[in-house]
């Protein structure tokens, strides 16, 4: 692998880059960006090696597709059109099943591995981007059959020696359950944010009350709403589905403590308290 | 300050044994708990020095209750029939109205003054006490005027020592607020966790797909009924009204997701943003 290519150089594909360069310092690292701003960035900080442009792809063994959702399901046909029959491309999307649609009968459909690395921090940008973001975090591969068996080996070695986990799911499967465990998260984190910062409004200093575990909780709420409303635009039946499960166990909880039912609420927590070993599990 | 007792051994009460020990080495540190188990632990841990019983209460020179707050407030007026003139006893709950109307008219009022240290972890018991918890956090004192300036000093050297900002709050002001960056994150936290452990049952391998946004997101889920659900009861009032709004703008997000207008979804995680300044604020 010499020739790898990032097309968004923020957090995710920049993460990427750190990490192949220290694998195979001999390959060149080229970035690919709309940003002019985040190109010079990532050259800068010695995240990407030289910028390039669209056309340069067909000298590309491996092409990382970092980009929002949206644009991903844009730009990998345009990607596909311009990699020779030896590179592989995957991509990184949190939404799989719009994307292996979207390519289902491209003449190149065997260069792209459709991938969801489970890794990431709340911030981005070129800046954001950190060694080691993929070692121990696991990879969700969807259509694995769909890949060029030779190309499949190819990006399963890199993302072994990046230290990641694989897990192989259909397309459907992984954007239905990933609104439970992902995009959901992340609305509940910004709908706190929002209700707070709402009351904070009215009643200062309310912030100076908040401690760590506020903190925790509402941590998702600073993530980038660019990255994240196509991949709720992308996930809508799913999302709106858990979103309903969500409101529907508050309101059932709000109604325990409004009939006064302290012992229903006191088990609704304590069967809840079962997360500990789950979460154990995930460390 | 001779003779410390500390009323409830568990992480809170342990905690500030610990740094009190710290700070005075020639104090003894006596633990009192309805379980035996948890004062045997507290020994062994040295996080206490001896196990001790009400009538011991007499020699205190600091009182530090710290057990739930259904028990507190009827354990509270005992304490302060046994104490003597000089000794000062607070309380950690996480809600403070419903105790100081309690002890409002009691003789030894004076003897009291009325904490909420915003600090602590998920865990419990003994072995949770930690070293160090109380530093750089805030204390909240309430009706400070109601306790003898004296032993007001007593305290607040001691907060001081141990590192801990001093906001002072009306007791319906800080039942209040508190539901909104405290009471109200536990149960979003609760409750995400329970919509998706709901979904494990039929859907397996969910939790393969968890990545450290959702931990951080439930990590609260991991916290003890005992202790939480005699706050939600005394702050019932509050704390659904926090649970109304929080479910109102979770309603609207879906709303916006259904008619399609991600302009606004967009807008709505982008105006929560802020969020960012504000917890560095907390840090």
């Amino acid at each position: 692998m010499k020739n790898i290519f990032i097309i968004g150089v923020g957090l995710i594909g920049g993460s990427f880059a750190l990490d192949i360069k220290k694998l195979h310092p001999d390959s060149t690292i080229y970035g690919i960006d709309n940003s002019e701003a985040h190109l010079a960035e990532a050259k800068t900080l010695n995240v990407i090696d030289k910028a390039a442009e669209f056309k340069d792809l067909q000298k590309a063994d491996l092409v990382i597709l970092a980009i929002p959702v949206d644009s991903a399901i844009n730009v990998l046909p345009k990607v596909l059109d311009q990699v020779s029959d030896n590179a592989i491309v995957f991509d990184v999307g949190s939404t799989k099943e719009d994307i292996c649609v979207k390519v289902k009968n491209h003449p190149k459909r065997r260069n792209y591995l459709a991938a969801h690395p489970i890794a990431g921090t709340e911030y981005s940008g070129p800046k954001a981007a950190l060694q080691g973001l993929y070692n121990n975090k696991t990879n969700i591969i969807c259509e694995v059959e769909e890949t060029a068996f030779k190309l499949q080996e190819k990006a399963l070695k890199l993302f072994s020696d990046l230290g990641m986990r694989i897990r192989y799911m259909n397309p459907k499967a992984h954007d239905k359950h990933i609104a439970y465990v992902s995009h959901l998260s992340h609305i509940s984190a910004f709908m706190l944010g929002k209700t707070v910062i709402d009351k904070e409004k009215n009643e200062r200093d309310i912030f100076d009350m908040a401690g760590s575990g506020f903190e925790s909780t509402v941590r998702l709420a600073k993530s980038s709403p660019a990255m994240w409303t196509p991949i709720f635009q992308q996930n809508k039946t799913n999302v709106i589905e858990t979103l309903d499960e969500y409101i529907s166990n508050l309101n059932h909880f709000k109604k325990l403590m409004q009939e006064d039912n302290f012992e229903a609420v006191y088990n609704e927590m304590e069967s809840t308290n079962y997360i500990k070993e789950i979460l154990n599990g995930i460390q």
